[in-house]
């Protein structure tokens, strides 16, 4: 993969697993949450194909504010009546909640502990996670999670994970212990053909799930994001914006996160497009967009404006000097 | 440069300058407040003595929680009674504010407003400055800022900058005249030897110039940064942690902030790296470090637990296999 190296220092921190994974051929990375993470381990497409067949080892480690905007994507778990774990999207959303407890008077510690998440994904990382951890582990619900032995020592085990393949994630506390797991995941794995992986653009997009800070962000409310669903203006529990959105709702949503397709065999998005109509009128912002192979042609997320933003509507989208339609589409693709 | 490539995204983002300093020859980036930061053109050593001698133009665009610890390292600047500009270092301490305004129900607006950072950094950013906006600019003092003319759009300028060379931030809120500018101070820089360049990992150190993330965060208190004539405990006005630094003072800090220097002509810090003692015991964490072609040795910025931080206390650190002494300083080391 061509491009320009990413200088490694504190700042951006490698994880317990970065000298495993570079020596496994990891060929590009990102940066999230202040951390260097995988991008890709040859090519997207080869990586996505045998994700969606197999079980792939990810080293990963990610609400609303008072105006009912977005501040993250996290997965919470309940460890006890008084202690909470955020596993994060990229923000220092750890920020927001030093500023509201700080504001009001809360009696909360509110800290990083230290925990490297791995997870491991794909239709066969069930198979791959009962030879090690025991049958108890397949009764495991979406989102639930227990604690499972791994050679004497306790490891939080979710069933979660960036894709929707299947698969779980292993919140290692102990480090000597998660590097002895990620050894052993590769050699009992064998015969599932297990694979280094990493979040696959092609796979997420195809799949529908939201990145933050690519499909949406702090200047977007939940309702523009499609998350309606997990919105409850109606709960007597009051919470941080729940005026602003009650409002927000009543007025109607000016914009709303949609699919797009795009008869193209490849685009490199760096940054937001503008889409257009005939007459040159603002249509939406394309956020993210990869040539899905299942497809055959280009899909991505993209911010559509009213009152564009149903299924089948078009738009014009021009990528190095060339036009393309852009048809307006319901997510998930899949 | 060799390395691992990053990835780029909407996520990631570029600048408006982005592609200008591709053409210009960057050669590594690093991730910086969820944007692409050039982190070298060719050599650091080659960049820090043009820096130290010329003029550089930079693509650059960056306080304590209730418990007293750093959230940020930030330059404020005070454009009205009622409106402030924070350029912050690299975390999202926009989520802090926006915390603490729910919490305390302040009647304020936070939003990141459009604007992208050019630094025009070494000794002769003087006279090309002067060539482009007039006299006047040189009589900013440090840390100072107004607004200047350039073909006929305002752009706010501060004295000020991360490296100890002297220089001018510009404030760009108009991404066009700021293009324009950019070509503008590499057509009139010639004379002056103008360079593309970025915050040199030599110079700064060397300075003394402290970088959030690497080596100090929000685990460390100002006092242990050495930011104590920046506190102000006897002061009337209340701040937000100003108890909890009264009892860390009165208790007496347990680590520093400290130079290190390392007879030896190479070093890639890509983490912590631990500095301990002749039988073993902990002495502190080398957080940041670079061959300095000026003291021709390896120095560092390391924190320092007692009763190691004091200049002349001695450590030892294990490089690839090899056993090296520290020999503890004082910042700057210039």
């Amino acid at each position: 993969m061509k491009g320009f190296p990413i200088v490694k220092s504190r700042r951006v921190r490698s994880s317990p697993y970065t000298s495993r994974i570079e020596k496994q051929g990891v060929t590009a990375y990102t940066v999230y949450n202040h951390m260097l993470l995988p991008a890709a381990f040859g090519s997207l497409e080869d990586s996505c194909n045998h994700l969606k067949k197999n079980v792939q080892v990810w080293d990963v480690a990610a609400e609303i504010d008072g105006d009912g905007n977005l501040v993250n994507d996290p997965v919470i778990l309940k460890l006890a009546e008084d202690r909470w774990w955020i596993s994060i999207a990229d923000s220092d959303v750890i920020f927001f909640a030093k500023g509201l407890a700080s504001g009001n008077n809360f009696d909360v510690e509110i800290f990083e502990p230290n925990v490297d998440i791995l997870a491991i994904q794909g239709p066969k990382s069930f198979d791959l996670m009962e030879k090690i951890f025991g049958k108890k582990i397949k009764e495991l619900k979406f989102f639930g999670f227990d604690y499972f032995d791994f050679k004497g020592v306790k490891h939080l085990i979710a069933r979660s994970g960036w894709s929707k393949q299947g698969g779980f994630e292993v919140y290692v506390e102990n480090t000597k212990s998660g590097l002895d797991l990620y050894d052993e995941l590769f050699k009992v794995g064998k015969e599932f053909d297990v694979k280094p992986g990493c979040p696959n653009l092609i796979e997420r997009i195809e799949s529908g799930l939201l990145s933050y800070g690519n499909d949406f962000d702090n200047q977007d409310n939940p309702f523009e994001c499609g998350f309606e669903k997990y919105v409850h203006l109606d709960s007597d529990v009051n919470f941080l914006g729940k005026e602003k959105l009650i409002k927000i709702k009543k007025d109607g949503i000016k914009k709303k996160l949609m699919g797009i397709q795009l008869d193209t065999n490849k685009i490199n998005l760096t940054k937001s497009l503008d889409i257009k109509d005939e007459n040159g009128n603002f249509v939406g912002e394309l956020r993210s967009a990869c040539y899905s192979p299942h497809f055959k042609k280009v899909i991505g997320i993209a911010m559509i404006n009213e009152p564009y933003c149903k299924a089948s509507m078009a738009g014009k989208l021009e990528i190095e000097g060339n036009s393309f339609t852009v048809k307006v589409c319901d997510l998930p693709f899949i």
